[in-house]
């Protein structure tokens, strides 16, 4: 059965890395993918940027067939504008369409996960899309389509050596130590302890909390929290049965021999988490949902409307995030 | 000239790591250097360790000839307890005698530059010591040898390949915001500016300052400190003439071709500044200080009580901040 990724944005750098990827599938190892698209947008990219790359409207059951000789697309009932660049007309209704598809066409089983590509929240927010961003979005889906499983939807950050989950995402600084509660660090263990155990097949997770201040409070010294908050929450979890050890102090968690002590590191903030996969794996990071009842991997970029359409972008990341989805996919179904 | 290197914390790893540096100089391209200690914690430690390594005590106008047959040790007044551990009992007077008389030979023009070893502040504190810290200590030192010339001590983060400067250092998460001051980020990037043309050499710094906020801000959607006082700093150190491009978002500041464009990377806080710099090269980051009228580079880990006298210290992070501060006294005189 293949994966499906959805096109993200038209204007942005999606439609053309889709392309790159699908012609060095044989080259990046890619299982067999399709994309939900408009046609025109994927055949109108490939020429003007001279990508010799063929483009096949197909259904989902026709994948496996066609992937060998042509980039399979099913296409949507929206069309969308096929030119790229902060100035493209936005194809809100297509975009949206997408993502909602992909996650009916996993729950029909004619997927076996879904990778999303890049979009923008404002064009969408224009065109009275509810949700903060792509990840509740996938949440809201998720309860229509599984109305008996909870989806709480937890990002992970995985690279090649590293995986790390933000516990506090876009929130400022100002605001991260009201929002660090023990039953939100609880949660977010938990449902990485699970995830790591059924969709990556570790049988046993081993996790880790970073502190939430510097040397993780050195013992209440550096502000209370990692005393009042984090050990409790991981005190907790070890009753729980639950591997974690912390808090520890951030700075010294991420090196090469730290990385050999757990399966992925708990942490406090999005920059706390995102620095260290990022600076060891800057083009390799894949952005994991956990905490759904199905598989969603996507690219660690954005839209990139500055260089879209230009053929600069590099696919490694849509790569790297292809081919976990299918390793999660099979961890999964097994 | 050689370096003057103290014994630190006695009890710690410190004495351990010096006898290796000194063991393996020709390996690890060491200058001439000697420590301010007790000569009898160094040679228990030699002999407690069964390192084959002389210690000889001399003054500092005999260490050039001294350093190639035995590890020169000037001799300090006070006495220290030669145990190691953390239940060793603790040598305040002769910790703090080493670091003020490192300061004094170097403006005696004895030594070029200073290399600190770890040190514990509690046992310090418990005789009647009054900074906050090592660095704190080294201004007050500063301003009483050099009264003319300010003492703003800066910490950097020297690895390999990347620089970081923490604006703010050892406070809670929840202090920084109201210590995220536009004046306070002129004043770290004047010194920093300043110190790397004068200390490393570099004709013209490039510098970056890292947004506080995830996204730097995303536009003041997460937080409006990136536009309220991170923006106009920078614009004002533009108008200065210091090359400085902010505020960038931190999590995509610190990977391979990120780093080619800057020289230093100027960050809000201690875990953006520290993560990226020990995950890459956790062993071989050095802490300098900046700001100082004199070089002083420190290894960038503590006493280690638990591993300490057992020889198995890595001593790394000391032969870099060692080869640094030879590199930075060079630069700095001619």
């Amino acid at each position: 059965m293949p994966l499906v990724v959805t096109m993200g944005d038209p204007a942005g750098i999606g439609p053309e890395l889709l392309l790159a990827a699908w012609r060095n599938r044989a080259e990046f190892g890619l299982p067999p993918f399709y994309v939900l698209a408009d046609p025109d947008v994927m055949r109108t990219r490939a020429r003007d940027l001279a990508i010799h790359v063929g483009v096949a409207t197909c259904t989902p059951e026709e994948v496996e067939q066609c992937f060998a000789s042509a980039l399979p697309v099913v296409t949507l009932e929206n069309r969308a504008d096929t030119r790229s660049g902060a100035d493209a007309p936005a194809s809100p209704d297509a975009v949206v369409e997408a993502i909602a598809t992909a996650v009916a066409h996993v729950k029909a089983g004619l997927a076996t996960g879904m990778v999303t590509s890049p979009i923008t929240k404002k064009s969408l927010y224009a065109a009275g899309f509810k949700y903060p961003g792509h990840t509740e979005y996938l949440g809201a889906l998720a309860a229509t389509h599984w109305p008996d499983e909870p989806a709480a939807p937890v990002m992970m950050l995985a690279g090649p050596d590293l995986r790390t989950v933000p516990i506090t995402v876009h929130i400022p600084i100002h605001a991260i130590p009201q929002a660090w509660l023990k039953e939100r660090i609880i949660e977010v263990a938990r449902i990485t302890a699970r995830d790591l155990e059924t969709r990556f097949g570790i049988a046993t997770p081993r996790l880790v909390l970073a502190g939430l201040n510097p040397h993780a409070g050195e013992g209440g010294t550096i502000g209370h929290e990692d005393e009042t908050v984090s050990r409790p929450a991981v005190e907790q979890l070890r009753a729980e049965g639950i591997d974690i050890a912390g808090p520890l102090p951030a700075d010294t968690l991420f090196h090469a021999r730290a990385r050999k002590g757990y399966d992925a590191a708990l942490c406090a903030y999005h920059d706390q988490a995102l620095i260290p996969v990022k600076t060891l794996a800057f083009d390799e990071t894949v952005n994991v949902t956990l905490g759904l009842p199905f598989v969603r991997t996507s690219p660690d970029h954005g839209t990139a409307f500055d260089i879209a359409g230009k053929g600069i972008a590099r696919p490694d990341s849509l790569v790297a995030a292809i081919r976990l989805a299918d390793q999660l996919s099979r961890d999964h179904t097994r």
